[in-house]
């Protein structure tokens, strides 16, 4: 993440907003809240992720001495303000959902409370690293919960809207429990294991595919893996039977064969049989080529043999819904609640906690959004806080800690949730401490 | 881009093939070719984009030292390997169409001549560079074809996936036509112009909207735009007319009011009378939300009188089509053609380049896909060669160059291409001799 952390990936208007306040001196302190408005389609709860990134860019927030030069030369500010930017840090506090907790529309999954400067200017960027990693965490999760027991690997990095998507999709669908990535540095950086075998140009680049195979095997021999549908996928399958053979001379063994294109239901089922007829039963079949979690599933019930999965462009661009409908809205300046009323884009005022509420099952009855004082009896706050006055709080927590808290949360969620069509609501209720508090505010006209 | 630009933005099979072709000696020249495979939906013709980010890309190739050293962690590697991609830099040729270019399906828009391991190691990161500002450009461009005279902003860093994209999609939004960017590290990298003014929350941090407006109008005399939906559109546009008397005092002018939220076409209409009528008839209207080529469309035709645009999400993740089918694929090696055969994927083999005719009013009749070599009498020859031995060829070509060559080549292209809805296909022809080419491949079972 090193060089992107900036403080200039921002929007300009939070610089003008900035040098107003300065001039105003408003410099309260206020509470900005995170939440999706509401569910995407084909999406019957989100998974929290992005967080360690954000903590990581808001301890680290600064203009450089040479940014601070480059905004002079803009004609929108004050050489006061300059000053000001260049010696600003984030000394904010940060309540959030842990990485791999299940939310659903309108609950704030991150919340910061700081000078209102502070919490303004960090806006674009937050919105920008949380967004990405829960919207691939929540489609990752699709496909987890499609293919049970199979081996799942990010193959997304070529598709993805750069690097940084490449690498943040590997880190949140692995999150999510995928089991690796094709992504090196993804795996060097998150310490994510890496998958990979051959591309069709190293077939074509040989005269002949058999030899193709041989002399891969020869040079990966604890990692064979074919890749076997670059001209015909049945006959290809024959010649990995009959190099086999020769290979477990050389005491190689030939652990998987992938299908790329096709249709990979029969295929799946042609080369099982070719491959188990041979001798070959220990040896996988893995697929990829277009998948998605529709996809998955449409083949495992149809009895594809397939053992594992690549998914790439799906998944790494979130195809069916490349954003989230989120938004980081004032909550409350100076110790009063605010509330935009702008149509079709209310929000629920005040600074506030998420309760989760369960059956005598352990299954997660509902959720209540209420006001963070609020008295309450019932239902364990899934908001904690991470960062007191700009520093984290507790030590990093590890990917697996989260996966973890993921699969335990998914073992809680109503089973129909589960489905990757789409199913009734889970119920987020609206504590009634938080809708007395809209009355008055409507009320009062604030 | 800073930080972005290891090798180890590949995929592990990029590695293991190379590993495998030192062993087998094979280092022969190898083409590979990007290219399409088929238009999206919605999309009638592609815009080349990301060029100048992968040149530097190609430039910098390097594994460093502690990227060597952890590499040498992992099982698969061998030292003498390890070694070698130690000293591996990019040393190929590679041919492009210039950014801004139209181009259409199966069209070589990169083609790379270079060892084979560097022509291969290379191929992730130059797909995921090309495909995705060739993306955002070829979604930003039918914007730009709907509202033309507008202002036109791009607004996206917020949903996009990750920073890379949103500087990225802020370029290639620029190039295809847009006047700016909110994003203010995008215009410091690039020289693009910046945008902004205000947020909701600057509003609602107030205690009075009308004094919050007179508040920003101080603090930012020269760029006074102020943002009107928070509470009531036509009330507020009702302050900002009482205000701009009293700013007028001040020789302060309020330059425009934007609209975020409500049916943006009436409120627009409501708003301009009553500003036309307080004598603010230079105060322009500017709108924002949800946007995309569509919305701004329909809101021109049903004669909404709104003055230029932010466009965000929509564009950003390019919603209707947040990838591009596209494939880089081994064309030729040691002086062969080669040839995927695998069902549905099947491409052209061979060294190409792509012909454009022109009809006698200007405007393009057909491309022709044809080998490198392929002797021809008509058509500009589209691909360019821009780096030799690994070396940039030539001089950087600025943003305004690439926007002109746009400009220019939406003039040439047929108006029916230009409508956002669905039209004829334009025409792609294969040459004879590529014809030729695949039907003795085909018949002698290459």
């Amino acid at each position: 993440m090193n060089g992107q952390n900036t403080a200039l990936l921002t929007d300009l208007y939070q610089l003008t907003m900035m040098q107003a306040y300065r001039r105003e001196g408003m410099s309260d302190t206020a509470t900005f809240e995170l939440f999706v408005r509401k569910l995407p389609p084909n999406r019957n709860f989100l998974v929290a992720a992005g967080l360690e990134q954000l903590i990581e860019y808001l301890e680290n927030f600064k203009f450089s001495e040479e940014e601070c030069e480059w905004l002079s030369t803009l004609a929108d500010f004050t050489p006061e303000f300059i000053a000001y930017l260049s010696s600003l840090r984030f000394t904010g506090d940060v309540h959030a959902l842990p990485e791999g907790s299940v939310f659903f529309q309108n609950e704030p999954i991150v919340r910061v409370t700081a000078p209102i400067s502070e919490a303004q200017i960090v806006e674009t960027r937050l919105i920008n690293i949380i967004q990405l990693q829960s919207m691939i965490a929540s489609k990752a999760v699709r496909a987890v919960l499609e293919a049970p027991g199979k081996l799942l690997v990010d193959f997304g990095l070529r598709r993805a809207h750069g690097a940084e998507a490449g690498l943040m999709a590997a880190r949140a669908a692995y999150l999510a429990g995928f089991d690796g990535t094709s992504n090196v540095f993804a795996g060097k950086l998150f310490d994510i294991p890496i998958y990979g075998t051959m591309a069709h140009s190293y077939i074509m680049a040989h005269d002949d595919e058999a030899e193709a195979f041989e002399r891969f095997a020869e040079s990966l021999p604890n990692n064979v893996l074919l890749l076997i549908d670059t001209y015909d996928t049945l006959k290809s399958a024959q010649k990995v039977v009959a190099l086999a053979a020769r290979l477990a001379a050389k005491n190689i063994a030939v652990k998987g064969v992938r299908l790329d294109s096709g249709d990979l239901v029969e295929l799946a089922k042609g080369v099982r049989s070719i491959l188990d007829d041979g001798g070959l039963s220990e040896c996988t079949i893995f697929a990829s080529g277009d998948l998605d979690e529709h996809e998955l599933s449409r083949m495992l019930e149809a009895g594809a043999p397939i053992d594992g999965f690549g998914v790439g462009t799906r998944l790494t661009t979130s195809q069916d819904m490349p954003y989230l409908n989120c938004a980081y809205k004032l909550q409350e300046y100076a110790g009063r609640p605010r509330r935009k009323r702008s149509k079709g884009k209310e929000n629920w005022p005040g600074r506030k906690q998420v309760y989760r509420c369960y059956g005598d099952d352990g299954h997660m009855l509902h959720d209540v959004i209420a006001e963070e004082t609020e008295p309450r009896a019932e239902g364990e706050p899934l908001l904690r806080q991470v960062m007191a006055q700009g520093k984290r709080i507790g030590a990093q927590e590890t990917l697996s800690v989260m996966r973890e808290r993921l699969r335990g949360q998914l073992q809680q969620l109503p089973p129909t949730l589960k489905a990757i069509g789409e199913a009734r609501a889970y119920p987020v209720l609206i504590s009634e401490g938080l809708q007395r508090l809209v009355e008055r505010m409507d009320s009062e006209g604030l």
